[in-house]
């Protein structure tokens, strides 16, 4: 490509300009289905066209239909962010294409991941016993995680696997009924069953209740069941809610079962003054899952597993044909692949090593510190009010609130007036059998403008329902 | 960070340097091992840095760690290129931070991945009955289509999974003795263990021999195993050899067993005019795995499994929990990830729809031609020469060959001798339990003189010996 320099320079001013003016473009998109699909041609083009041309489509087609994540507006889901250095360490990622299966297929990102899940570790107070590798999505590192635990629980699962086995009974995962769906799918795909996942009940602040955690082992034990492992969260997707894990923790070391703590959104946190506590107990885990894509301003996809027990995940996985067999592997050297099911792996440890230096520890904690802030404003906000009340407590920068007296249809139609408008987007989950609202906050340049001009949107749509 | 566009239009500059003169580096990273950890403090910095210094510290300690994938006398394993128009749509896909879950939050990568995978599929000669989905890796397509074939196979593995039922017998998937380890790490993760693969053994030209495939299945259901799926390989790793797919196709439907076809590597060169029976039979398949980031200029990652029965897919993943319904999941618009064990996405169609726009059909077919051509070239020089000696067939772009009367050891010193350099870097791969040196083309940038140079360096290296 000729041009690349001239363009590459274009690019760099289109995304300087759409950085800084993130609200120029509706933060949910207003196309309908079928719209991006009728406006290009069936087929792909037989002659190359120049870059100008494809990006003039681009502007015209594609940049209708996203929907804007790094819009400071978007308070559905978990609101993410894709921070300047990160964007930069991806465009330099793409063009220097590693592949980071083997050591010396890319020694930069073998080593720079283990240095950065070194210095990650240690800002969130975990200790040097967890070994860290970087996956793509948290439900791949929870699969990883629950395939090790299978490992260590079932006898030569590996080899044998789990079908026509007499000397195997059914397998047992716990995790609280407000876990992620992610836990769902490791388990089937497992070949567990999604029948082995056992969903443990909340308590009022949708915590799991660890005497019925107990309950059920000591159960399934006398059924002949297998308890494989237990998942606890900390930042539940629904409400953020924490599972003592320290309490389950207890239970686990006491009944040797697996423990995975799935801290993919709140994990981070704990690098905030005050909120040591949300990992506490997590030091005895098995495994833990942080996601730097969620809230540690990292563009999507990085996925951080923290084990005790890498040797279980090798033993699970490692597998060397001859043509990826080096000097080095037998000099020791570590060699990424032989910790997981994918044999590439991109470059994703740059993007967390430039975020972690650029924003420095201290700028990373007073990033979160301001989201909780604004979250707890908001629901100072939701408190006060006559029209809302809050449906769970706000232990870090999601709030979850209703119409005082609506039923779901009524908050649908809420919501979707209120994502109608561009200005923000806001999604919605069930808590206590209730159609429930979420405002969750996470990017960079989301300002209490932002959060009271969701305000006003939310009371100006349920005075008009 | 207030310098963005500075900082951006400085990569720009220092990638297009890169992309023109990507011979400036040593291919193969001259490190040892260490190196880059001894040179990184061992903790985050507290206060944030600017980024200058941290794309200074790039400079300094990551980029001697680079094994330049992008470097034309890359010719190991399979050689990739990251071309121009992939690293520009990866530099705007990490800005917008799309996360193609649900197609309300990201319309256009939802539909523009149905376009794309629509215009590929036509390209290799695949029918419209082919539906497809983009995944990371090869190895998370392969997993996903023998996750569906135990599902069509065992019954409701979903919810019951496969230990403590007497009424399931142990699994078998078959694949040839060259298959990827992408399969055994499958099978592995799916519980049916690594006992359950069947290698086939292969002819001489390294292609499964469907005589002895039929075997092994009538000896599986006479023993009582349940066969669950068959992988053909188009264009193995070792030596790129091509499985008789319509035999093996004709066996699969007889037999009724789901047939998955491995064309990782190879499938891109369905689209070449005299290439189109390397697919034969596939259309007949249940799924095929094809990777524009091997022999499509995509940067890592993108893998593609086209899937005849996505239902299937469907039913052994789709779960929706309270928090991504979505109104128009009831319109039956298509979310991403129902297909899926990842619930987040990358936006990746872009990349490859500005490919295959950038260098249309044409350009791409010209592009694989060339490097077939250059292949093929390679190979002449060794079969001319008293050296050297050809190890197989080259139906693509991948030379497998020996030294003659050399063995593992002498073999072993060649390639590190001439992978020394810096010039060239070359891997080695076991057939017919012998060492083979191989050299893979699949970069943009090589030409004839890059191929010269290799073969050079091999004769001196070995006069050397």
């Amino acid at each position: 490509m000729k041009d690349f320099r001239e363009q590459a320079h274009r690019l760099a001013d289109w995304i300087a300009d759409y950085l800084e003016n993130p609200e120029r473009f509706p933060v949910l998109s207003q196309v309908r289905p079928g719209d991006i699909t009728r406006a290009l041609p069936a087929a792909a083009p037989e002659r190359g066209e120049p870059f100008s041309e494809i990006f003039a489509d681009f502007e015209r087609v594609i940049v209708p239909g996203l929907t804007h994540w790094n819009h400071p507006g978007f308070f559905a889901y978990f609101a993410i962010s894709a921070s300047a250095p990160g964007i930069l360490a991806e465009f330099l990622s793409a063009a220097l294409n590693q592949q980071a299966m083997l050591w010396r297929t890319s020694p930069a990102a073998t080593e720079l991941e283990e240095v950065t899940l070194a210095w990650l570790r240690t800002l969130i107070g975990l200790p040097p016993g967890f070994d860290g590798v970087i996956y793509d999505t948290a439900s791949i590192s929870t699969l990883h995680a629950l395939a090790a635990a299978r490992e260590a629980a079932m006898p030569d699962v590996r080899g044998r696997g789990l079908a026509g086995r007499p000397d195997l009974g059914a397998a047992r995962v716990y995790c609280s009924e407000h876990a992620h769906s992610s836990v769902d799918k490791a388990v089937i795909l497992l070949g567990l069953g999604h029948d082995a996942l056992a969903r443990i009940a909340a308590d009022a602040e949708f915590r799991m209740r660890p005497e019925l955690l107990e309950s059920a082992i000591a159960a399934d034990r006398a059924a002949g069941r297998i308890p494989v492992a237990v998942v606890a969260t900390v930042g539940s997707t629904s409400s953020t809610s924490v599972d003592p894990v320290q309490d389950i923790a207890a239970i686990c070391a006491r009944e040797r079962i697996w423990l995975h703590v799935d801290a993919a959104y709140a994990g981070v946190a704990a690098m905030v003054p005050g909120y040591e506590w949300i990992l506490r107990g997590a030091q005895a885990a098995d495994s833990l899952v942080v996601n730097p894509h969620k809230w540690l301003f990292t563009p999507f996809d990085l996925s951080v597993l923290y084990c005790r027990r890498m040797d279980v995940l090798r033993q699970a996985f490692a597998l060397t044909p001859e043509y990826l067999k080096t000097s080095e592997g037998d000099a020791g050297v570590r060699n990424l692949m032989d910790t997981g099911i994918q044999l590439g792996r991109r470059f994703r440890a740059l993007k967390l090593w430039m975020i972690l230096r650029h924003f420095g520890a201290d700028g990373l904690r007073a990033a979160l510190t301001e989201h909780m802030r604004l979250a707890r404003t908001f629901a100072g906000w939701v408190d006060a009010s006559e029209r809302f009340e809050r449906a769970a407590p706000v232990p870090f920068s999601v709030v979850c609130f209703r119409l005082r007296g609506a039923g779901d249809e009524q908050h649908a139609r809420l919501l979707d007036a209120v994502n109608a408008s561009g200005e923000v987007f806001l999604s919605h989950t069930r808590l206590d059998g209730r159609y429930t609202l979420r405002l969750a906050i996470g990017n960079l340049a989301t300002r209490d403008t932002h959060v009271r001009r969701a305000w006003e949107l939310l009371n100006a749509a349920a005075a008009a329902l």
